[in-house]
């Protein structure tokens, strides 16, 4: 008589085992998706399954009643203790005595988690550096005596086949009583070293730990921190928060705090202060909006760009702040929490930080990479992660470049005479009519727009201007021929709008008044568009560099990448000439592609080893030192562009040519003044 | 014509080597033993040869004059800089163009430490864990950008063949400066990972380091911490020193230690606290002694008994104090100085603790396993080491048993009336005529005996008996007949010496009486004479176990070790029945091999897998389980022996036997009183 068969369901997955073999063994042996975190002991309950019964046509197969063993007595004791769905049995006591269809009930399955990008979902296959594992160690015996821990190193290699394991002398102070309370039994939290590294115990408990185990993935921007907190077991985010960063008081970009470190002995040491105390605050903040115990939290990684990347390890930025840009590391790095003195968290978390391309592209750069996967492309596309310097990635699975761009905060609504940032009562949205050059806008915190009835209430105190909202202002003016294509806003009689006030020598476009109710004047200045034009003009120069590099003129598909990225209206973004003409419907925002990268890392070793390996692979090129950089950057000063045609976007917006220099306002009162 | 011969004295290795080739490549490819740290590079010198020219009749070779290259730019500077002794060459710069002998002179030859054991000395080849490397690293370049951390790597590999070094943040902080600082040269301070963990940069310099390394070996004993403070380069101890183990405030011995932190909650924290900061003031003293500042100490080795390391490693010892006597840990270990809160020594301090080899037989047993080596030994070796705790190796090159023996401090003279510590005004030798039964003795800082002329005013106040006189004076009291075989002390009556004084219902035997001087009466009672048979019986029947496991009746050899082992005379121990009958000439005395166990450690990485090899291989006897422990013991009570009969010691020293119980001093006195 051959042996049962064992049919699993929904996978489908077949096979015949002999009598008496568990459940869980089965599906191990035929790679059914089926959870287990004690090693099959009855404990955690991860392998719950649900036996079918009766005739299975489709299968070819009838199920006795008695297919499987009887309960025993670890399934009875559990479900006297925790209670389980009727029909359910536990994977690992329940025995196949003949044919047999299991089901693997969804929670039962190793979870997978979906992690948002661009257009697609993608699944990540939950594969953390730290997990939970019950252990049970042999006794000590004095005839052949071995010490505890040696015995826990046993243990672990034969029941999870984990070799060399490492503890700190914090762990070992613990071990003795925790195996004497938990009767033998403990769970670690086991972390796996990145490469050749030894596994090391983060914590353990006596007997079976059921509690969470979390971590923090963390985008370390110039402006703001932002960070999600992750189950470690499933990869779901519990809580997502972020803070501005501290370190904006020594400089409000990048070469700023460079500068500061270079002009202030200790400026650096100071700047890391800042940045790790805010650190702690965020992973408190986030703790608590969770609702869970902060020392939970095992593992962190970083993304961020080279300069935060060097204050967040406590290096002096100043070689970055000068040719030829020499990072004192790139490499993935894998440090102690301890070793940049967070304290909030647990003592013994794990930190990965990203590696960098170069001494301009940096962590941050990388984590988009592991989220959009550029290599992967069949098409050629264009990632810009728009912050405050903007990272730019353009390849196909041939092959991948990389260069970071200057361009400075304005898309961040600094440097922007009404610019704030983006927080209720800032202009987000703006439309202007081409016919009566009136405008309208929303505000954020309101769905209504400024024309719609009630908007007044709804709206609340309206206090300036965000990043999308000026790139749509701006575009807006060009579209309703306020603006010329040098950038010259035009004077009212020019443009027959009396909301083009003179200011100076130059205009400036009322786009709202509150001054009536005690608030501000929210205008457009000639020198927010001239922030605006240097912003964008940086960030074309750099896509077309590596455009040349490649050898093309036009690439497939662009993604908006970039806590901001998600809020920039990709048609407006065209009009500016921030990214290169390809058709709108190829433009897609990936929301905050760097903080889908940390926390793909967080979740997956695999993806770690998978960025690292990648880094090698891409290309960089150096904006600072390509001569034709600033060519190109002149080139990108017009609106859309001095040279470049346009044409998918001349497809589908009309851009009137005015010209208001000859003749025009800023001439005309020049010469009446 | 073929290529010119190379011949290297005093080695005698020869080999013929394309012209052009420089000497120090010759030497390393004909595995010639000249020294090189800087890599070739003309900077360290180490590397002086000084070449031979003219008739060589004895190698068959002349040696032209033009027989290496001229002296180039570089051998130049350094002879401008540095000065060089005529003749001389540095072997990285001078190239072989024909035939030459090339003699290398003792300082040129990579340093091997002779370090002492028992009867021979030994060498060790110096391969320590620490040492330092210059390397000259890769300017950046910003068309192939890397992290300077990651160019140091490459160099390090290319250069020294180091793979995958690491570094601590600290490290990555001075990096950058240091390189640009040394002109793309540094010299790191490299430790190498125990087994497969990377190697580690504890410290660097700009360009080329020229100063001492320095490494601590620690014998931390229950009653002494003991330590040699060595130069890494060349294993020469620069210093030793040694203070008293402060946890003696807690308990004398380890087990009153072990109850004391049962019996006080915290009171392990306390212990460990106080021997680390014992530690710390003794690396601070020693490093003054030797006049090197503690920061130039960057490796530590520590061997201890079970107790002693875990309350070092801030484990409570409580499992240790009761069977089965489970080690919270037993393998070796490699921690930073920082994890046992050591501040003195360099912050990027390496610790190194050997393994222990059961919960009653320490790392201390494993460093005298190290230093004696008896599992190269031909003939059966019995190794004690002596301390408050002993320890008992047994065996030779086919098989290595271990125990431990609960001897109690008794041997170190305390628990004895007048015993004391071995320092100045100690009795540490005695001698008492058989005929007269009158003493004669030594003291510690005096050359002399006590009745040489002059003694009085050489020895100074003598203050007590030390645990050599006290072995001695038992040993002494036993040929000369005031002792029986049980161990009583006869009356004056019984002895004829009016020495011998009631005292209670037993007799004490006045060693000497100081109190005309104001000094005290220096006795040896009945209590001393049982606490040194309880520590003798407990030291013999160890020794017996092993014995019986092994299937002997006798062994070939005896090495006493510990610090005080050096002390004991061999004939006195004998006397005694310390150690099991052997020809005198058959005991040697090892020193504290324990600390020189550690030395060897300190010096070779080979002797750190060695000794973890070794443990795993010695077959560990639990006597406090074996039930003819105690049977052994009862029998070892007597002096020597009950039952033993103790040839060779008989054929060299008569034994009186008398006998005092029976109508002897102790019953008299009872039936008078």
């Amino acid at each position: 008589m051959s042996d049962p068969l064992v049919i699993f369901t929904p996978s489908g997955k077949r096979g015949r085992f002999p009598v008496g073999t568990p459940v869980l063994t089965a599906a191990r042996q035929l790679g059914v998706d089926l959870d287990s975190v004690c090693g099959g002991r009855g404990i955690c309950s991860k392998c719950q399954v649900q036996p079918g019964f009766g005739e299975f046509a489709k299968h070819g197969v009838t199920v006795a009643r008695d297919a499987l063993s009887d309960w025993n007595a670890v399934e009875e004791r559990y479900r006297a203790k925790r209670g389980m769905i009727d029909g359910r049995r536990l994977g690992c006591q329940a025995q196949i005595l003949s044919d047999v269809v299991i089901d693997v009930p969804p929670e039962s399955q190793v979870h997978k988690q979906v992690i948002r990008k661009s257009a697609a979902e993608r699944e990540i296959a939950m594969d953390p550096a730290t997990r939970t594992l019950l252990v049970e160690v042999a006794e000590p015996d004095m005839h052949e005596p071995s010490g505890d821990f040696e015995r826990l190193q046993t243990a672990l290699r034969e029941q999870w086949g984990v070799e060399r394991v490492e503890a700190d002398l914090s762990i070992l102070r613990r071990l003795q009583p925790a195996l004497r309370k938990g009767g033998w039994k403990v769970t670690v939290a086991l972390h796996r070293g990145n490469h050749d590294a030894a596994p090391r115990i983060l914590d353990l408990w006596p007997g079976f730990f059921e509690g969470a185990i979390h971590g923090l993935a963390i985008d370390l921007g110039s402006t703001t921190i932002a960070a999600h907190l992750c189950d470690l077991r499933d990869g779901r985010v519990l809580a997502s928060s972020g803070l501005m960063n501290p370190q904006i008081r020594f400089g409000e970009d990048l070469m700023s705090r460079v500068s500061y470190a270079m002009m202030n002995p200790g400026g650096d040491v100071e700047m890391t202060r800042a940045v790790r105390e805010a650190i702690d605050r965020l992973a408190q903040e986030i703790a608590a909006e969770a609702g869970v115990d902060p020392a939970s939290i095992y593992e962190l990684v970083f993304v961020c760009n080279p300069v935060m990347h060097h204050l967040l390890l406590g290096i002096d930025p100043v070689e970055l702040g000068q040719a030829p840009f020499a990072l004192a590391t790139g490499s993935s790095l894998s440090l102690g929490a301890r070793d940049l003195e967070l304290s909030a968290v647990n003592p013994a978390a794990q930190v990965y930080v990203l590696p960098c391309i170069a001494g301009h592209v940096g962590a941050d750069c990388a984590a988009v990479a592991l989220a959009e996967e550029p290599q992967t492309s069949k098409d050629m596309v264009l990632i810009v992660d728009v912050g405050t310097n903007a990272e730019i990635l353009l390849g196909n699975e041939a092959r991948v470049l990389a260069c970071s761009s200057p361009t400075g905060p304005a898309f961040e609504g600094a440097q922007i005479s009404s610019g704030q940032r983006a927080a209720p009562g800032a202009i987000e949205r703006v439309e202007i009519d081409p016919a009566t050059r009136e405008p309208r806008f929303r505000v954020i915190g309101c769905e209504l727009w400024s024309d719609d009835p009630g908007f007044a209430e709804a709206a609340g105190p309206i206090t300036g201007i965000c990043g999308s909202g000026i790139i749509e202002a701006v575009a807006e003016m060009r579209m309703a021929g306020l603006l010329d294509a040098r950038g010259l806003i035009g004077s009212a009689e020019q443009t027959g709008s009396p909301r083009c006030e003179p200011d100076g020598r130059t205009h400036s476009y009322l786009l709202h008044d509150a001054s009536a109710a005690g608030g501000p004047r929210i205008l457009v200045t000639q020198g927010d568009i001239r922030a605006i034009q240097l912003a964008k003009s940086a960030l074309y120069a750099g896509a077309q560099l590596l455009m040349d590099e490649i050898g093309i003129e036009k690439v497939d598909r662009v993604v908006l990448a970039g806590a901001f990225g998600a809020h920039i209206s990709p048609r407006h973004a065209m009009v500016l000439g921030m990214i290169p003409d390809v058709p709108l419907e190829k433009v897609v925002s990936a929301g905050n592609a760097a903080g889908t990268g940390a926390r793909i890392a967080l979740a997956s070793v695999a993806a770690r080893d998978a960025i690292e390996a990648l880094v090698h692979r891409i290309h960089k090129v150096e904006t600072a030192i390509e001569p034709r950089f600033q060519e190109h950057f002149v080139a990108a000063n017009a609106i859309p562009h001095a040279t470049a045609p346009f044409p998918c976007l001349r497809a589908i917006v009309s851009l009137p040519e005015p010209a208001f220099n000859s003749g025009g306002g800023s001439e005309r009162r020049r010469r009446r003044s």
